[in-house]
C-alpha cells in the first residue's frame, strides 16, 4: 500500500484499538487520556505504516486549519525575508504553516489578501503592515480573530506584538553622531502613520535633547514611504532649503541609500562632509560605498517571537495581551566620521535664506 | 447575518434554485451547464449576500486545495523574493495560493517540507531547488504530482520548467570582458550538481572559445555553494596558486562579493587590477564599492512563467512538457574596466610555480 493512503483507521486496526483511541494516542495534547502501553502500541503502528496525519481531516475535526496568515508590505524589501523565516521556522515544528501575502501598502489589495486568507480559515494573522488607523485590524479584533503585530505596533497596545524599541534605536544613532562631534544632526523621518516612522522620530528628538541640542524643524524632512527615492527627495529638499547640518539619521536603510544619491548630486562627500546613519542593518551594507553605519534589528528573532505569541493566542484566544520589545544595536561602518570644521552643506559663513 | 456565515445553500435559497445549480452557476468552468438567466440570478444573489466561496469546502468536492507548494533554498537569498512574488501574483488571481518552504539546501529538511505540503494536499510543487540527482523529484514524477521547475532545470528536460539561459548569460560576461581587452579571464564556478552552476561554466567555456582563448584549468575554481565565503575562498586559491588573469566571471553575485573580499585581502584593486562580473543582478549592486557589473535575470517574470506552467499542469496533468527559457541581460557598472597592461595578480614577467 503506498504511504499516502494510510489512514487513522489503518493505524487503529493494526494496533487493535478503536479509531477514537488511536486519534487520542496520536495527539500529544490528548495522549494522557489513553493508557501508556496502548499509546505506545498506536505510535509504533503509526511509525511502521509511515502514517502521516492529514491536516485537512484534522481541520474538519478541530476547526483549525493549522495555517497562519502573514501580511507583509512586500517580500522584496530586504527587511521581510528574515522576519518571514523566523515565523516559519517557529510555526513549522508545531505543525503550522505560514501563508504569506503581500499588500504593497495598498489598502484594497490588503483587504483582498485578508479575505482570501480568511476564506481559507487561517487560525490567525501575523501582521507587519499595521498602521495607527487600520480598519482591518479593528474588524479582526471585533471578530475575535487572533492577530499578532510584528515590527510595527499600534500606540494603544491593544494587540499582542513583537517589535524593536525604535526610540532606543534612533537615540543610539544620535548618541553615536554626538560622540563624533556632530551637533547639527538632520533626520529623514519615515511615514508617521506607522509606528516605525513615529518611534524613530521620537527617538531622534529624545536623543537630541539628551545631548542638549534643540531640534530645528528645518532639519527634519518627512518621507511618504521608506524608499530610496523618498530619501533622495527629502535630503535634496533639506540641502536646497539651506539647512545647516553635518550628519543625518535616516528613518531606514533605503532612505539612507537615497541620502547617498542626494549627497552625490549635491557634490557632497559621505562621510567627509556629511555622516549618514541608516536603520535596519539590511544585508550587504558593508559592501556599500561607503559602508553604511546602521541600527541592527534582530528581524529573525522578531519573527520568531511573533510566531510564539500567535501559538499562545491560538491556544488561549483570551489570554493576556503580551508585547515583546527587542533591543536594537548600533553597527558602526564607514558612513560616519568626525564632524567637519565647517557646519554643513551651505557652511555657517554663508547661510542661505530658507523657503 | 455576518458575511462569513453565508453559505452556498443561502445563495441557492435566495435565488430559488437547487444548491447544485447554484454551485454550477458560481463555477466559471461549469456555468454553461446552467441556463443563462438562472446563472445571472445566482450570481446576483451571491453578490447581494456577499457570498465568499470556501476553498476548504470546494476542496472536499474537487479534491483540490487550490494551494501550490513552492520549494526554495532560502528566502534570505535576494534571488528568491522576486521569484516568489512572480509566482504569487500569478497564482492569486486564479484562486490559488503559494505555500513557500525553505529547504536550506538540506535534503532531510527538504523531504520534511515536501511531506508536510503533501499532507496538506497541495495541487503541485514549484521547485527552485532542483539538482541533477534528486530522488524527491523522481518520486513526485512517479506519483504523477504536478511539478514545475523554476530557475534550475534538469538536463533530461523531463519536467516543465521556467529558467534563464545561463550559458548565454556567461557568454555575455566573457564577451563584455573580451571587448575591454581582457584575454586571461578566470571563472568561479558554482556547484556542478545544479544547472545554474553547470550552465554558467559551459557558457564561460563557450565564450572563451568564441574569442579564441583556451580555457586554462588553473583559472577555474569550483565553489561548493553560491556564497560569499566560497567566492572569497576560491579567488584566494586562484591568486595564491599563481594563476595569471585580469578578470573574473563569478558564478553569481554572492560569489562576486566574495571575490571583492579576496582582492582586498590580496591588495588588488577592482577594476584597476582585476575586473569582476557577477550573475543575477540582485538589488543594490549599484551601491556596492565598486558597483558590480552583472548579468540581469528576470526573476519576477521567471516566477510568473513557472506559475503559468503550474496552472496549465493542474488543468491538464498529462499535457506536453513545456520549457520556458528567458533571456539574461548584461548590466555594465564600475567593476569592469579596460584590461591593465600587466597580465594579472602575479604579472607575466614573474609567473609563480603552480601547486
Amino acid at each position: 500500500m503506498p504511504n499516502r493512503r494510510v489512514t487513522l483507521r489503518d493505524v487503529a486496526r493494526s494496533a487493535g484499538v478503536h479509531p477514537g483511541t488511536a486519534s487520542r494516542a496520536l495527539n500529544a495534547e490528548r495522549r494522557h487520556l489513553v493508557k501508556v502501553e496502548t499509546a505506545e502500541r498506536v505510535l509504533q503502528a503509526a511509525h511502521e505504516l509511515q502514517f502521516r496525519p492529514d491536516p485537512a481531516a484534522r481541520s474538519l475535526k478541530t476547526r483549525r486549519s493549522y495555517t497562519v496568515g502573514v501580511l507583509i508590505p512586500d517580500l522584496n524589501n530586504p527587511l521581510f525575508p528574515p522576519i518571514v523565516r523566523g515565523i516559519e521556522d517557529t510555526l513549522n515544528p508545531k505543525g503550522f504553516v505560514a501563508l504569506v501575502g503581500n499588500t504593497d501598502n495598498d489598502e484594497e489589495r490588503e483587504r483582498k489578501v485578508f479575505e482570501g486568507m480568511r476564506s481559507r480559515h487561517v487560525d490567525g494573522f501575523i501582521v507587519a503592515t499595521a498602521r495607527q488607523r487600520h480598519p482591518l485590524l479593528d474588524q479582526a479584533a471585533e471578530e475575535e480573530l487572533p492577530v499578532v503585530l510584528v515590527n510595527r505596533i499600534r500606540d494603544d497596545n491593544s494587540l499582542p506584538s513583537a517589535s524593536v524599541d525604535d526610540r532606543i534605536g534612533a537615540q543610539l544613532a544620535v548618541a553615536h553622531l554626538a560622540g563624533l562631534g556632530h551637533r547639527r544632526i538632520a533626520h529623514i523621518a519615515g511615514p508617521q502613520d506607522v509606528s516605525t516612522g513615529r518611534g524613530r522620530l521620537a527617538g531622534y528628538q529624545a536623543g537630541m535633547a539628551a545631548v542638549g541640542q534643540p531640534v530645528d524643524p528645518t532639519m527634519v524632512a518627512f518621507a511618504t514611504g521608506f524608499t530610496r527615492s523618498e530619501g533622495k527627495r527629502c535630503l535634496t529638499e533639506l540641502i536646497s532649503g539651506g539647512a545647516e547640518f553635518t550628519a543625518v539619521v535616516a528613518g531606514n536603510d533605503l532612505l539612507a541609500l537615497g541620502c547617498y544619491a542626494a549627497l552625490e548630486r549635491a557634490g557632497l562627500r559621505c562621510p567627509e562632509d556629511i555622516s549618514v546613519v541608516g536603520f535596519n542593518d539590511m544585508p550587504f551594507l558593508d559592501q556599500l560605498r561607503p559602508p553604511l553605519t546602521s541600527i541592527r534589528i534582530p528581524h529573525y528573532q522578531m519573527g520568531a517571537a511573533a510566531a510564539v505569541l500567535m501559538l499562545e493566542r491560538i491556544a488561549n484566544p483570551r489570554g493576556e495581551v503580551d508585547a515583546r520589545l527587542l533591543l536594537p544595536q548600533l553597527v558602526v561602518r564607514g558612513s560616519t566620521a568626525a564632524a567637519p570644521r565647517k557646519a554643513g552643506p551651505s557652511g555657517p559663513a554663508d547661510p542661505k535664506p530658507r523657503g
